[in-house]
């Protein structure tokens, strides 16, 4: 059976181009790029001509760029070190975060850390109002993030950014699920975070921005690699590998914009055909990729497990926390309610689907949420 | 120019065997382990067949590998996130640990944690009874490595276990060096480090061993991923090449040290008829494929350059300090001075290497180091 896979928010297929940017290090040019010799150099030359690559394409300085090993050793080490550096004990978040930011000011909380978190509206946009009033002379950092995850929320960080600047506060985005597929504006942001496997790149590596003269310790202890800021041996084929699958996601951007776009527009169109069902999130100020829906009276796990028999790839809910029962923070944080949260479904759409396969999944959906409700003691 | 490659213990050429194993999750099983779809149970699939070749090489429970970023993570998350859960405020290490363990040393004297640095003997080994004498009713943990990364001293590692486990306190080892080329019995250790790019497997991907029942948790917040110790979406291709490379490593360990330890020994004979050179570390309790020598009168790190200009890699002192003018604190700690300290060459051979480039290095390094003692000022 051919498969389809509309889990692109998850994690993506790597671009044969990426794999083959990534080869000749695994194979012939296989240095540690801390090596005096002709290896070492070689994979020097990766590191930095990747590091340079990318800081272009973000329009920042090469030593503003911190390679890791993905989105949470990031967003960790953005507020564990932020945090640690600076003598306020106040953090701003968003209640719709990455659990690798939520979890990781729960930590803070019990390290004595106060932590405020913005709530979000029906659309899943904070209130600047509400982010102005919650700063105050303690605030050291407020971490939101630019796209949700799980309804494809684009934040306003640059008005979020103007504010921090003006109030004195470092400003942290999770820019995982932005970077590569929107415009990225850096100039009142202090730190992000990317990673290179939501854009056709490999799993195990990342970067954190760190704006020049922002004051942040390493969190992994050891050599001094990335400027003193990151120890270990770089990841050399992973970090070319990204630098790779950021070039062409900015080099094709417009284009997969508008082809995924044109996809979600006809996926949503068909999906909203069926009885009661509701889209979660913006419609406006929403990632091209990204649908999330709710089917009335059904779960969203059966939904996935019929959908992922028939041949098709979704997910519900974050793929992060598939394995616990607790409906969505994000869209409990939205205003649905449990029932709701649990029937929901998202469908993230990639570069390399196809109309044929949007209007396979649109032949398929209502007969399996049919099905479902056929069965589903909820149903009318 | 062909090159010759002896600097295998900074890292190594991933076997192809390895690659091939990797290929599947990079092109067509890509999905996030989380993922309740086809996708995602492949990848996790992979996930755990891959934890379980390596726990049974191993001999521990499944359960007791937490894959990481690399040995540096492994280290960081045994030595902080012990420290963090423990009642006590002491730790006992060596002088000659790897830099990620010293430098989070240094990170937790300056959180109030009393270190102890054991002194090595001239060959590189710590003594049981310093030890013995070291530990107190504060200590918590004790970690020392298996296997040197610049001299090769293999450490007396089951014997430190048996003590740590008589009074009670944790034991962890560094194994990044050892592992896959020596045989590692972790029955009475606690935790232990281990990566992927030092036995022909790919960079960016590590374990940490944490023993159950160990009082630890994560270094890294997020999801739930490694039962709970280790966020982030898990590295699939990596993990799987890690796994391959381990059990090639464990299947051939025999014939590869065999080999190895011929090619060094016909390497260390050539070198020591060189005027003026000495080994470092220890002639017997050391790892088949290290030699490390100092030269009179003249600096590693010219020679380093010289031979890789006749197209020989090697490395002077560790891989990861490399850009620092301080002499290996290794050297100094078995009793070098600075001079001899600087004069050092470590040769660390792999099982790619051949004969006929022993031949070639032996026939090129008395040139090297004559050419450089005749325009030195100290040489007589």
């Amino acid at each position: 059976m051919k498969r389809i896979y509309f889990d692109n928010a998850a994690t993506t297929q790597v671009d044969n181009e990426v794999l083959k940017a990534m080869q000749p290090y695994f194979s012939s040019k296989y240095g540690n790029a801390s090596s005096l010799h002709s290896f070492g150099r070689e994979a020097k030359d990766a590191l930095e001509e990747s590091r340079e690559k990318i800081a272009k394409l973000l329009k920042v300085k090469t030593n503003e760029i911190i390679f890791t090993s993905g989105g949470t050793e990031s967003n960790n080490m953005a507020l564990k070190r932020i945090a640690c550096e600076s003598k306020g004990k106040h953090i701003i978040t968003s209640r719709i975060e990455h659990p690798s930011i939520l979890e990781t000011c729960r930590l803070l909380e019990k390290k004595g850390f106060k932590i405020s978190y913005l709530n979000v509206n029906k659309e899943g946009i904070v209130s600047l109002d509400e982010l102005k009033r919650a700063i105050t002379k303690d605030t050291i950092l407020v971490s939101v993030m630019h796209v949700n995850n799980e309804i494809g929320t684009i934040q306003p960080i640059e008005e979020i950014g103007k504010i921090c600047r003006e109030k004195g506060v470092y400003f942290h985005t999770d820019a995982v699920q932005s970077f590569g597929k929107i415009k990225l504006n850096l100039e009142n942001v202090d730190l992000a975070s990317f990673n290179a496997h939501k854009i056709y790149g490999p799993k195990g590596v990342g970067a954190l921005y760190v704006k020049e003269g922002t004051n942040i310790k390493a969190l992994l202890h050891g050599g001094k690699h990335e400027f003193g800021l990151r120890a270990g041996t770089e990841n050399i084929p992973g970090i070319a590998g990204f630098a790779k699958a950021a070039e062409i996601a900015y080099r094709d951007m417009e284009d997969n914009d508008k082809k995924i776009k044109e996809l979600r527009e006809r996926a949503l169109d068909g999906i909203l055909q069926i009885k009661d069902v509701f889209l979660n999130g913006s419609k406006e100020k929403r990632l091209s990729n990204n649908i999330n829906v709710s089917f009335r009276y059904i779960e969203g796990e059966s939904l996935v497990l019929r959908l992922d028999n028939k041949g098709i790839a979704c997910s519900t809910g974050s793929a992060c926390s598939t394995k616990e029962l607790k409906p969505s923070h994000v869209l409990l944080a939205i205003g649905l309610k449990h029932e709701e949260a649990h029937g929901s479904l998202r469908i993230s759409l990639g570069k390399y689907n196809t109309k044929e396969e949007v209007e396979y999944f649109l032949k398929v959906l209502p007969e399996v949420v049919n099905e479902l409700r056929r069965i589903s003691p909820f149903a009318k």
